[in-house]
């Protein structure tokens, strides 16, 4: 595993890794989303990967980049998400076990989707914390890796994703990601700074879950309130990795407010027909709100993941704002 | 232009004029939908293009077989729906004009859609026939092309994704493809057939729109009732090419109730994370319905497109049967 800052080579090293499996999602422009939001956007998706979402492409090079003795003993994550599916994923993908330790209630369909991809889901504890705790003392005591959220292989292999951007659109000049952890905007930030410092990248976190971006302004570690509904960004702790890139290479990091966040869901929804989870909506509610300065420019917004729940959406498409 | 039945080798040479501008699509299975379905299903993503649907392969491939003059005098055509859009971003990928007739009170979202693709949108005439004459003799007066909507580069062009599919999964057995004009089908039957006859090909339409199952198990053109809700498989009359194509192939054409199609929609949002217009449920519908001989076998099921209105997704989620 990779012990300093990850770096280009890195990410040209996860690409076969990815596309061993996986194939690079479409870069689309929507001419009536671009209408309603007075933009030139460029809409990444990958909600079309198949966890439906970008998270896949880490667990696959984590999992590739695994020695003997560590395939043998699996891998141990905590995760109710997206994370905890591409872990599954990979470790299915490579015949290796996974077991992804969950707190009690959690959601029901994505422990049917772990368990589907073959992972061994146990319960441990009332809430994320305990559980990630518990896993981290299993992974250690049988010899497994613990894969924890910010790992440098999943960052590098999450940023194949931002490469593909570049590679459809070689002259954009802005990109938008959402931070949970941090790896899908520090693994962009990588690609697009090695490749022209003056491509800028913007961080977008929720207003009501602004740990990670109140850190980074502060330039060390700041926890604020975590309220927001959009569980891939309810972060409430930094990361040391990640902060340590987004400080080195982010343009800006903005926060935007939830209900913003799903006006721009249901315009995804309406203009490309695909559906967003909370996270895919916080870039476009960020270049809506940044849409001054971003005018006559090339802007790639992330559409990280699709995975909402049937509630959810019907909430979604109940409110108005 | 071909004049007799396509051929596989007219799909394989459909194939470098779809890829120069799209990439395969993915297929996909979910242990949700299978456990859900009791069925071993694969999902085809052809709600991943950039029209959100299947069709814009054949657009493509009709749009490089044109010659000098027909490209000059530009592509005509009726409809309100895929098709059109399929014409419109061949049209802009060619750089060549595209005009679209419509009938009184098209839907603005997918007028919007034709026109932010380039092509020139006619309002003419109170419905679909009126529109489609009116376009056919301006394209004869012009000189220019009238694409219909079973022409064969269609038919060739569509097939892509059925070689796809083959491509993704050697050893699938049955495949089952919604029914409206028929390029899908009759591609994915030429291209499954070839490759092995044992491949089984099933179409499906609406029961409340059965003209071309009652055409094909007639062995002659019959008139059914139209009442679908499902534009994409709203077909009033069979085609003669079409046909001649299902009837030489086809291992079974069945009929699906809309009721159990929308049931069918509400599984793919739930399961797959992604949108489905009423055409894309009615596989999984009649998967569903073909449950005991379908058993241990591996079904391919064309998620044809996603182009469901905001309004029909709010019905479909409030509705329940």
């Amino acid at each position: 595993m990779l012990d300093q800052m990850p770096t280009f080579r890195d990410v040209l090293a996860a690409r076969p890794n990815v596309y061993r499996y996986l194939k690079p999602t479409p870069l689309y422009s929507y001419s009536g989303l671009n209408d309603a939001a007075g933009l030139d956007l460029y809409v990444k998706h990958e909600n079309h990967q198949p966890i439906g979402a970008f998270k896949v492409r880490g667990g696959l090079n984590m999992a590739a980049n695994l020695n003997q003795e560590q395939k043998q003993a699996g891998l141990f994550t905590a995760s109710t998400g997206n994370h905890g599916q591409s872990i599954a994923y990979a470790a299915n993908a490579y015949g290796i076990g996974a077991t992804i330790a969950v707190p009690a209630g959690a959601n029901p369909t994505k422990v049917t989707a772990m368990r589907g991809l073959g992972a061994e889901v146990v319960f441990h504890g009332p809430d994320f914390d305990t559980a990630r705790e518990w896993i981290a003392a299993v992974a250690q005591e049988r010899g497994g890796y613990f894969v924890g959220p910010t790992d440098s292989p999943l960052i590098c292999g999450v940023a194949t994703f931002a490469l593909e951007i570049l590679e459809d659109l070689p002259d954009v000049d802005v990109m938008i990601i959402p931070v949970g952890a941090g790896s899908g905007v520090c693994g962009t930030a990588i690609v697009a700074k090695t490749i022209d410092p003056n491509i800028k990248v913007i961080g977008v976190q929720s207003a009501q879950a602004p740990t990670q971006q109140l850190s980074w302004a502060a330039g060390k570690p700041v926890l604020g309130p975590m309220q927001t509904f959009i569980e891939g960004v309810a972060t409430r702790i930094p990361f040391e990795n990640t902060q340590a890139i987004m400080r080195k290479y982010l343009d800006d990091f903005v926060l935007v407010d939830d209900k913003d966040t799903k006006q721009a869901m249901r315009m995804l929804i309406e203009h490309t027909r695909n559906l967003p989870e909370g996270a895919a909506g916080l870039p476009l509610a960020a270049a809506i709100q940044l849409r001054e300065q971003l005018a006559g420019k090339k802007v790639a917004i992330d559409f990280c993941g699709g995975n909402l729940s049937m509630d959810k959406l019907r909430l979604l498409l109940q409110a108005e704002g």
